[in-house]
């Protein structure tokens, strides 16, 4: 099938530039020193997942234990759910998924970490964590000052096999200049060493230091004492990331196919794809106000408003060849939730839908 | 099961909220004089459809003809597709439906009308339209100006019933003020019907005049001519609306438990419903930032952040109690994209969950 007769909205990936962004984050991590261990949050798809680990890729990255449990049945067997797990129920799940593979978690806090533990011990094994730091997001994470005096209290704990340092310095993301960013993920990076080398001088068994995404993973492979860098967005790139030199446009291997479905003025369009296909989300503070997502075949056209099911363009003089029934390929600002939308995406190459994939782990947010 | 057993995030709906909200909607509706047509887009749920219809709806309004699909399927046999079909292979599963159920869809363009008789002619039938007319929102629609011209020349071709008039001025949506929306609602209704009439007067049989949503729709429907109107977010209300007075919170039915997962900082909590659970949607303009959603419970605590599988909260004095493990219950900003990232909702009264329903429609955004 070719991809003009795809129905629309659809989601198209350039396969070759996929395999090429997988393929340049591996060689630069290796080259680096670190080991990768992708985010699998972008696509949630194992196919996806499988070309990561084919490229050489250590292990995977979830956001949430209904991802972990996707990837295992799917066949994966290191997995790290970068995130807290409490609640009896999530801790029931997670025992029954370390039976099955490798599968590790963040805590942040001694009371979850006694809940894991609790549950360890009633279910007879012992559970691997990483100790979450906060590295200048705000967001979770033990701040470094107490990180080591909380490491002990949990590696003391029975259930709890303390096994790394982790740190999501995500505000590097927001970073466009590139030295600036640099120096974050280099702070990242040296604050969670500091942390893990103080750790095993007390004796505890802190092997991984686990850092990084898209925006900082190759500056933060090569801090000695690194372990593992995280990105995610790499796979796919969006113009979130390109408009801030992560990334360029001609690495966005996804795109929205979206069609003409009113030409009500000469200047407007209307889309047949709106905020339940390309979010609402929009990077702020960005001056000039970037629209929903780009047209790279009419840049000068932009998406001005989105409706649940449709878009409005207004329309530079390029755009106002469009007809109603033409296709426009958008690429979205922010792919991971653009992709969490949809149930399936196509694989393209040259203009040739080679196979649908699809989203096994959409919607897995417990 | 009790709604404290449910593992977090889960979306919960409070039943005798959705009830009563439904038969208030219906009560006043008929009481103005109109039909209702409500927009299952706010449930994409089958059973809350069967409970519309119940409480007197005439049929159903979908956005996407996936969502009709979906209903015909479970049994509808009324449906009102709200937007322009544009593209051969919908226009085929048009034609199925068509075989099925009673079904309409919009024009705005004679270029789409075409397409649509052409399709009819070519399948033994005749597809029945609205003519959608531009009454503010500056969406798609033909501007009332062309419209009689544009229905006359729709109306002429082979394959086409035209048997209406459509209309949504949902710019009346963004206005707090009700004596200014409902000024809004006048206009969007006095201009449907006046085009109504004058193809009427050509001897077009365009019975239908169909107009509103949530924030008009009492309103419209007491305007002479209007005979269907069509919201969708009363089902359910959300927080957007509750701000501009169209609904309260006290009818907001559907809430997001989620779960505290860190509490890094005195001030601050993470739990853990982020952009793939909330949305990011925010109405803009409202002057104080409202965050990203409302903890009734905690009114002076604000999700300030979100990250797609998290949510920051900044705590005032009562939020400071929240440990890790407790639930906060969420109204979201915009109900509608809310629902839509979900498989399923839980059906709640009194603290007890009555049974567990599947956003059936989720995701048909072809």
């Amino acid at each position: 099938m070719h991809t003009q007769d795809l129905d629309t909205p659809a989601i198209v990936v350039d396969l070759d530039r996929l395999e090429r962004n997988i393929a340049a984050m591996s060689g630069r991590v290796r080259a680096a020193g670190a080991r990768l261990r992708p985010h699998t949050k972008t696509h949630k798809t194992p196919e996806v997942a499988r070309l990561q680990l084919r490229h050489g890729a250590a292990g995977l990255t979830v956001a949430k234990l209904g991802e972990a449990e996707v990837l295992a049945d799917a066949g994966f067997d290191d997995l790290l759910i970068a995130n807290e797990l409490i609640g009896a129920s999530k801790l029931r799940r997670l025992a029954r998924l370390a039976r099955r593979v490798r599968v590790r978690s963040c805590v942040d806090s001694l009371v979850g970490a006694r809940m894991l533990s609790d549950v360890a011990e009633a279910e007879g094994l012992r559970f691997a964590v990483l100790l979450d730091i906060n590295t200048g997001l705000n967001r979770g994470g033990v701040e470094p000052e107490q990180a080591v005096a909380l490491g002990e209290a949990i590696g003391a704990l029975p259930g709890i096999d303390l096994v790394g340092v982790f740190s999501y310095a995500g505000a590097a993301r927001g970073v466009a200049d590139a030295a600036a960013r640099r120096n974050w993920a280099l702070r990242e990076a040296g604050t969670a060493v500091a942390v893990a080398r103080e750790l095993q001088a007390r004796g505890f068994g802190v092997a991984e230091v686990s850092v990084a995404g898209t925006g900082s993973a190759v500056y933060a492979a090569a801090v000695p004492g690194v372990t593992e860098v995280r990105p995610g967005t790499y796979v796919f790139n969006d113009m979130n990331y390109s408009r801030m030199g992560i990334g360029t446009v001609a690495e966005c291997a996804l795109r929205i196919r979206s069609r003409v479905i009113s030409r009500p003025a000469p200047d407007r369009a209307v889309i047949d794809a709106g905020s339940k296909v390309l979010t609402t989300d929009k990077r702020a503070g960005d001056g000039d106000d970037p629209g929903y997502g780009f047209i790279e075949a009419l840049p000068g056209t932009r998406i001005t408003a989105l409706w649940e099911e449709h878009g409005v363009l207004r329309l530079d003089e390029d755009g106002r060849q469009l007809a109603i029934g033409d296709v426009v390929e958008i690429i979205p600002n922010h792919v991971c939730p653009t992709i969490n939308l949809a149930d399936s995406w196509y694989g393209v190459r040259a203009g040739v839908v080679e196979r649908e994939f699809a989203v096994a782990a959409r919607g897995k947010t417990r």
